[in-house]
């Protein structure tokens, strides 16, 4: 038995999410609801004492880091029918691992800070001081805390300045490495492409001024490529994307 | 041929370096002079463009990241002559990597920044203005530039006590999880005790105050069997451990 506890299709829950429709595993998806912040509640603290999703739970082992649960059905699901995502080649493997690296040690910090001044502070503000203080209680990490603190009370803006320039860098660096490869760790699709994706997809929209046809044309055209596989598709189809309350971006 | 580009035995550099000699695996060391910026010098930018080391090459195809070349190491070397240091159970090889990734992403970078604040700093203020900036425009990675020029002229207050108060936590996560197990990946020595020992070793003398045999006994004892270990004597012995000048902690 395969259950995956996870927010909606994008960010690190997308990670295991596309991982596990890719490969055609079967799995119970278990979404919690970020708003009411399930993922802070006993119940689930009990099973990832961070307090954090995704989390596998494979026949009542607790498996958790997106990263290494993408591995981890690497390393048990190794029969030919679920076709693999991680190159067999030693030297292309490490290519795979350093993008999946980097992005969960740069690239998703820096797009998860704007993220979260643009969006998360609503949901922070909303509350009253009190739910505000309730909830902070129950965060786990103590990092988080501090996070939440600065959605309710503004990031420095110097912080701010620095993440976007990271943001910056971030796209050139995915721009240049789609122009000398079809995919990020080499000739195949792998975990690469879909750790990447998980963050990358979607600043169309959210951070047009740099990923556009114009500015990052193999950038966009491999969000595209991803977007357009059966897999992520049914993904899309099948999971319902959360709406964050009083989360509209400022006109 | 394997030449592996590294400093001295400590940091990330004593992570390949101690499990190429924990698995026996013949290899030709080739240790860059970090005082004289050699990992900046444009023959090693060209092997890494990130000038960082440590860096491998296996027969011209050069791995980089620390924790992606112990894993190659364990994906190319399966001979059981070489002792593997990855289980082979997924399960405990998920936790494996949950420790890996656990000290790339938080335990090494707080203990670094209190290192440069320290030990660094000395480096940067005792050369000229003109040898400063020629340095930090051979420096390829924006983020370790600003990181000298903090170290020149000064770190935050608020985030050292910020980085203070993470070396705390993760010398507390430490040890509460060597209360549990004897390593930290579970039973058996792994990847997980080298990459985290790589940044613990040497905390007895630079941290004395919170890793002490009172403070955090399992702690110690850990950073002591692995000291023991005749690999880890072997390679200490024939390694040579690099003196950075004027580097002396502030009387």
């Amino acid at each position: 038995m395969l259950t995956l506890y996870c927010f909606g299709p994008g960010a690190n829950s997308l990670k295991p999410l596309l991982t596990l429709y890719e490969r055609g595993i079967p799995f119970t998806p278990r979404q919690l609801n970020p708003a009411k912040f399930e993922h802070n509640e006993p119940w689930f603290v009990k099973l990832n004492p961070n307090g954090q999703v995704p989390a596998l739970d494979h026949d009542g082992k607790v498996i958790t880091e997106s990263t290494v649960i993408c591995e981890y059905l690497e390393d048990v699901f190794t029969d030919p029918q679920y076709p693999s995502l991680r190159p067999a080649d030693p030297y292309l493997r490490a290519q795979m691992r350093v993008w999946t690296k980097w992005v969960d040690e740069y690239f998703c910090w820096c797009v998860s800070t704007i993220g979260w001044d643009r969006m998360v502070s609503r949901m922070a503000r909303a509350m009253s001081e009190e739910e505000f203080e309730k909830h902070i209680e129950n965060v786990p990490i103590p990092e988080q805390k501090v996070k939440w603190r600065r959605a309710r009370h503004g990031f420095p803006p110097e912080l701010l300045e620095e993440e976007m320039g990271k943001i910056r860098r971030s796209v050139a660096r995915l721009e240049a490495r789609l122009s000398e490869s079809p995919w990020l760790a080499g000739p195949d699709y792998t975990l690469a492409d879909i750790c990447n994706f998980a963050i990358a997809n979607g600043m169309q929209n959210g951070f047009s001024e740099l990923v556009n046809e114009k500015a990052a044309p193999r950038l966009v055209d491999w969000i595209n490529r991803i977007n357009e596989r059966s897999a992520c598709k049914k993904m899309f189809a099948e999971t319902r994307r959360e709406v964050v309350p009083d989360a509209r971006p400022a006109a």
